[in-house]
């Protein structure tokens, strides 16, 4: 028994897209559901890999499987494969399990030849013969032969200029006649192979091209963007051919069941006229409004919504689907789920739940992090478009905002993104596959043509980079390497922004500003749905009032970390300078108190009015004081220049010669594993009693104004439990003493930063004196892994991971959390720590906490809470919902 | 009931050290072996705790034992105490469960007062009956009373010179009873108080006292600096007294049933005629050989050889003696295991071995390792002491080769050591329990007075520094800080060199070298058992062949850790410099191989001849590129100045501008996480591929003569294993590829350092490319503490650990292995490695490989073999066999 490697349409379903990708099982599961589709059959991925792995060669029995398919299909049409006086034609179209828009190759019309021709032309007319001919003559040899397209696009523009037309539907059968004669010299001269004249051979030549396309670079690039495993393999489906090019009842579409930009429920799509269906896909010819059918084919256009309502009801998702009207009778040819954008991808999720066509749950499931990412992206300012100079406006392909320097093809765009590392727009008369690695690198699109299904189009959504797609104004010079509208001429590297939402485009960058997340109310909607369904809660990292009041809005439930390092910078910094250079601890402390302590309340008393009721972690100094100071090496410069030029004599350069030795004196090999965190405050306890005190005036004062204030004050970097044993009680203390003085006693916590290795492996002792631990999957990163973030990323660390050409880390860590390594400690330490103390609080409030993959680790890891910057909350919400239906 | 706070000597054994103390523990053996023991009895260390513990108030029925012990005491001598007639007089001494030479409190005679010390003259002497009356007056008033005993000395040298004598047994009886009365005066003047009357208010008071004193700061002190816990209490031995001192058939003796300095089976000792036991110890008189008792008291000397003999029989142990002879009768009033020296030790243990008296393993069991070092310490260079001033020669009390500035006192000596990091010889008159601080502080000691049992030889023999006391030649001038001998004055400050194994002392200081290994029979036997036992292996680091063959001569049994980097320095540095600032890895790669390759070769084959038949572990390089380049901050300053002083013309500085360039560039903030280890040989494989070629070709080579090499390579720093999966292969071919070329094979493995909290964490996936784990516990211990040993130590860590004032870690975890974090990693890392490869060899070459305590803890993970200096590999035999005795 060899493999069965063909399934007719009738032997497959939905749940088949493993073996007969993606277009294949939508065939088959419409044939059962009794639409209207053409007869066919699926050669499987297996197959596919078969041949590929068996250098090219097609797997046994194949052949013969497809033999007998081919047989079916003919019974079924009342035709003959092959047959030169009533030839059955047939299209290839590759099929993978996931899609991948225009990657891979599609053959129309096999089975014509030169003598079937003839037939064709007298069952239907000879100008649709001809045409058809002509179209197999030009696919077959680019796809199977590889012959460069633009040699025959030229034949038809001659054509066109010796018959005095301007479009392909205009030019006559004799002109397609001679194009089919012109078309098979030129794959003659360019290959030295004659067009084959037996269907079979086209057949099976037409199938292992398909399979080939799998390897081919432009799928081998799509997938490596995009993710997708280069094992899984392409399908093969031989279908029936129906013609929308017969005549003006006939036509081609591609639709929605919703809008894919917006996500209203309103049939959305294109349709040509007398076209086949590569016509619309390709953005060549402008088509028409889907909704022109209800006029022009009203019957069509009845069993299309027909058609639409059952899909949608029977796979519960939006549907993208392609058909085709051959003589009035509708045909389908594919159906999906339709890609759209996240704005889009919300609201279906809600209308959908609210049609009680799916749950709550399967609502929140559907929407990806990286949507609600797009979402939230930035947006033009308003008050700077008003004053801005507005170029064009075109289609709102792709929702977004993207400022970059224009480029005209995709290799420039490309390397300037790369190399240069310059924001880059990509702007194209239209977008081909062969362009999508110069769209994954920019920043946003611009096309003069093509329409809402255009390539740019749905490219662009599926990698939601902004695109304004079909701006006919625009009228680009790819030699001159630039475009001219409205009378002004952008040149190659000018400036553009591009409004994906509006469809506008302006000269010029113009500033963006954060999304107003209260009238995203569907994304609201979503998100409460995730916060019923989610474990973890999720906080915000946010050092001042404003972050706070910003992750409080976007619905963060505490504040986990708030750095009061920051609140030494800046305007500060002098002073703090005057406390660390101070000659003795007592006159360290009292530039401290005296100075710093009022304005390091107030900062507190700010976030503990906005983050009411909800707890806000504060962490003590962390970095070592000598951030705090200038240079090393440059005051070194500076100190030896003066002495250089014998300037060794001014109150200047005494000045700086002081500070130079109190730089070098507190100098550090390796700052980071330094005198820091929690060993700075017990060497200096003078620093973080005064922050202390701060933290405790803040909240007594917010506290008797009726806030209700939930303090934690977390001490960095314990290596030891030593160290807060040591540490702890007099800060404490202090606290107490200031709740005292005040006359109110406030709820609070003290506990520490997990963030060295040991002190994960020493959870259990540690747990014994801090009430919470929070991990600082920065540094843990760090220690772990023994690399420093700043000194390997730009050494080593990009090579090493993700896009690296080492391969040697699956991910960065610094991006998302090592779960075999760092994972372990995590994981180890809650578990120890709560052995000790089962209330124990354990959140995460590294860069980590914002990252989906890693909030997966927190929710099985059993923390309480993920703690990340104030933008990323919603992603946190959605993905932490994710984690626990995952994880069910 | 109440608790039994006392017990006679009858009712103890020698297993009670923990509640009768050493002392009573020991009196209560000697006294059940039938020995002659005067009767007493001891208030256990529990009475003392609980004493302590309750604000210095006697437990509930202590003092009613005591009457009842006091009273059985008084029947068994015949006399009662306070009996004005007949007076029954006591000893109370101090007895803890570990000795404290001196540290706490003794008093004896108590049971006299103005009464009953005419009912003892009359039944002794007069004299000697005044002269015990002023011993118990001056000791309690100094012990219970606090009044300085300079105040007695002082009435007792006027009393000397107004009776023309020069010693006190020349003190009349008269003059005795002055001495008394003016010592009762004294104390009245000094605290208010009367010398008490009442015997039994004596006896009180005596042993709340010596309670007390454990809590005495230098009890405190002592105990710190040796470790002993201060949980223990002290127990109070109260004896029936006997007297040395009635008389020239009477007589205090100390003696040892060998010699405690050399080990020698040779009965050692010291006598004072006439005397009691404090006047030996204190080493104010000196005391004659105890052999003399041979001669003058036969009948005494043949009952303590035949009691020594019992004794050590007994005890199977060295034992350390005090007596008394009455009248020509023998009373013992101690025994207890002798302190010796490291080269005593060593003797004693292999004698009674061959004696039959203990097992192998009991004889490796008694070496302690400090003992190796101390045996394998430096010693004077005998060249340079042929040239050397001698000043002069003492008793050798201590042995070691000391160096060091002369300071006069303890306070001052410690001080300069302490805080000023000098090297210190304390020189003394003589020492008392006030001095030992300033003995620990110092290198060595020099008395001028004292014996071989003196307090000064006592101590400095426990403490392991040289010593050499009695050198009465020296006449010290403590006024003027300096002391002269033959001529020469040495100041305060000057330097002198002490041989503690001769007695000899120098001037100025003299250089050490290494000891003879070879010559120390005893202790090579001693490591020959300990090799019987452990189950370790002991390896060494070793850069180059020299020390290599040291290691070898010292046992090792393998090479462990052969650093490269070492091999880049020196006269190399200029060409590796070269390599590091070609402009391409072409032109790094030639000159590597070119003028790196040969040398390198060079050096591996000398270590592989030296190391025949044995592995030699070889790291590859480790240190970032930029530690071989000069300093940024010098380089920074040079050019800075040059550009100051507007030189900027000149050869000279373009040179120098051009290697600060590439030293910035190459600069990183956390050189220890940067591009070092394994992930500079990724980024550049030359470098590795040349080292691998170096010890191929050199292995082969060897082994074409007949060596048997067994090379290890070892790659650093390795925190995934895609970094091994990635480098390992290439280098592997580099192996076969030499042993093709040489047309020979070898034995050998590549392996990884585990130094990276995350290679240990991921230990089992490691071990699926890694045929040996070597712990780098240097780095390891940095990463997992988060801790930068070259910043910290002088930043925090000395506070943190050992002696430092904040008590943060119990011991600096880069000596001993910190068990807790690091421990934890080296036990899973070795549990989950052998789990995927059951035959992985692993072992730690980090400095911690040498510490005993570290080695404790290789041995319970299962390590393969411990590798630390050449130095250190005897104490590493030892140890090793320590932990397999103790963890069996």
């Amino acid at each position: 028994m060899t493999k069965k490697w063909v399934y007719l349409f009738e032997e497959g379903n939905a749940k088949m897209r493993d073996l007969l990708g993606g277009k294949g099982a939508g065939l088959a599961e419409m044939t059962n559901l009794g639409l209207p589709v053409p007869p066919g059959f699926t050669c499987t991925t297996e197959a596919c890999l078969e041949y590929l792995n068996n250098n090219n060669t097609l797997p046994e029995g194949l052949w013969e499987q497809v033999l007998e398919g081919m047989d079916k299909l003919g019974k079924k049409m009342g035709r003959k494969f092959g047959d030169p006086s009533n030839p059955l034609l047939v299209s290839v179209r590759s099929g993978a399990k996931f899609s991948m828009p225009g990657m891979m190759d599609t053959i129309l019309n096999l089975g014509l030849n030169d003598e079937s021709v003839h037939a064709l032309a007298a069952k239907a007319d000879e100008r649709f013969a001809w045409d058809a001919y002509r179209r197999l003559v030009q696919m077959f040899s680019k796809v199977v032969l590889d012959v460069e397209g633009h040699l025959f696009e030229e034949i038809i523009s001659r054509i066109k200029q010796e018959q005095g037309v301007k479009t392909d539907p205009e030019i006559s059968a004799a002109g397609w006649q001679k194009a089919v004669a012109e078309f098979k010299a030129v794959t003659k001269r360019e290959t030295g192979i004659d067009f084959p004249q037996d269907p079979w051979k086209q057949l099976q030549l037409a199938i292992e091209a398909v399979f080939k396309s799998w390897n081919g670079k432009r799928a081998v690039d799509y997938r490596n963007a995009t993710g997708i495993s280069h094992k899984l393999g392409t399908a093969v489906n031989v279908q029936a051919m129906v013609f929308g090019n017969v005549g003006n009842d006939s036509g081609s579409g591609v639709a929605f069941t919703r809008n894919p930009s917006t996500g209203e429920k309103d049939f959305f799509g294109e349709y040509l006229f007398n076209a086949q269906g590569e016509d619309v896909v390709s953005g060549a010819r402008t088509p028409t409004e889907v909704h022109k059918l209800k006029d022009e084919a009203p019957a069509a256009w009845e069993a299309l919504m027909n058609v639409a309502r059952i899909l949608e009801q029977h796979y519960r998702e939006m549907q993208d689907m392609e058909f085709t009207i051959e003589n009035g009778k509708l045909y389908m040819l594919q159906t999906r789920n339709g890609k759209r954008t996240a704005a889009a991808a919300v609201k279906i999720a809600v209308d959908m739940v609210n049609e009680g066509l799916i749950t709550k749950e399967e609502a929140v499931s559907r929407i990806e992090h990286f949507q609600i990412d797009q979402l939230l992206h930035p947006r033009f300012d308003p008050e700077a478009l008003k004053k801005a100079v507005k170029l064009t406006k075109g289609l709102n392909a792709s929702p977004g905002a993207a400022v970059g320097e224009v480029y005209f093809d995709a290799d420039t765009a490309e390397k300037k993104a790369k190399e240069e590392g310059k924001a880059v727009v990509l702007v194209r008369p239209e977008t081909t596959p062969d362009d999508v690695h110069g769209m994954l690198a920019a920043k946003g699109i611009l096309t003069q043509h093509g329409g809402a299904t255009s390539h740019a189009a749905v490219v662009a959504r599926q990698l939601g980079k902004p695109c304004v797609a079909g701006a006919e104004e625009i009228k680009i010079d790819l030699k001159a390497r630039q475009f001219t509208v409205k009378g002004v001429t952008i040149k190659e590297g000018d400036v553009i922004s591009v409004d994906g939402a509006t469809g506008e485009v302006y000269q010029g960058a113009i500033p963006t500003v954060a999304p107003n997340f209260d009238e995203q109310t569907d994304l609201k909607t979503i998100l409460e749905w995730a916060d019923q369904i989610r474990k973890l809660q999720v906080w915000a990292n946010a050092d001042d009032p404003q972050q706070a009041a910003r992750a409080r809005s976007y619905g963060a439930q505490g504040i986990g970390l708030c750095r009061t390092e920051h609140m030494f910078l800046g305007e500060r910094t002098e002073k703090f300078q005057e406390a660390i250079l101070a000659e003795t601890p007592e006159e360290f402390d009292r530039v401290l108190n005296e100075v710093l302590l009022p304005l390091q309340r107030e900062d507190f008393y700010g976030i503990f009015k906005v983050m009411d009721g909800l707890p806000v972690i504060i962490r003590l100094l962390d970095p070592p004081l000598h951030e705090f100071l200038p240079s090393q090496i440059e005051l070194t410069e500076e100190v030896a220049r003066m002495e250089g030029a014998g300037q060794t004599n001014t109150p200047e350069y005494a000045k700086k010669k002081k500070l130079l030795a109190a730089v070098n004196n507190m100098h550090e090999f390796n700052p980071m594993l330094g005198l820091r965190g929690c060993r700075l405050g017990i060497v200096m306890p003078g620093l973080n009693k005064m922050q202390v005190r701060a933290i405790f005036e803040a909240a007594c004062d917010a506290a008797k104004e009726g806030v209700v204030v939930k303090p934690e004050v977390m001490i960095p970097l314990t290596s030891h439990v030593n160290e807060l044993k040591h540490i702890q009680p007099l800060l404490e203390e202090v606290a107490e003493q200031v709740m005292a003085e005040k006359g109110i006693r406030v709820e609070y916590k003290f506990g520490t930063m997990i963030e060295v290795p040991r002190a994960a492996l020493t959870a259990g002792e540690i747990a014994t004196v801090a009430q919470f631990f929070s991990f600082g999957t920065n540094d843990l990163t760090q220690m772990t892994f023994g690399i420093s973030r700043d000194d390997a990323e730009r050494k080593f660390l990009l090579r090493y991971a993700d896009e690296g050409d080492l391969n040697i880390l699956p991910k960065n860590p610094f991006q998302t959390l090592d779960e075999e390594g760092v994972g372990k400690l995590i994981f180890m330490a809650v578990q120890d720590g709560r052995k000790t103390r089962p209330d124990l609080e354990v959140g995460i409030c590294g860069e980590h906490g914002g990252d989906p993959a890693s909030i997966d680790l927190c929710h099985r890891a059993g923390l309480n809470y993920v703690s990340c910057s104030p933008f990323r909350v919603p992603i946190a919400r959605l993905s932490a919902a994710h984690a626990a239906i995952k994880n069910r």
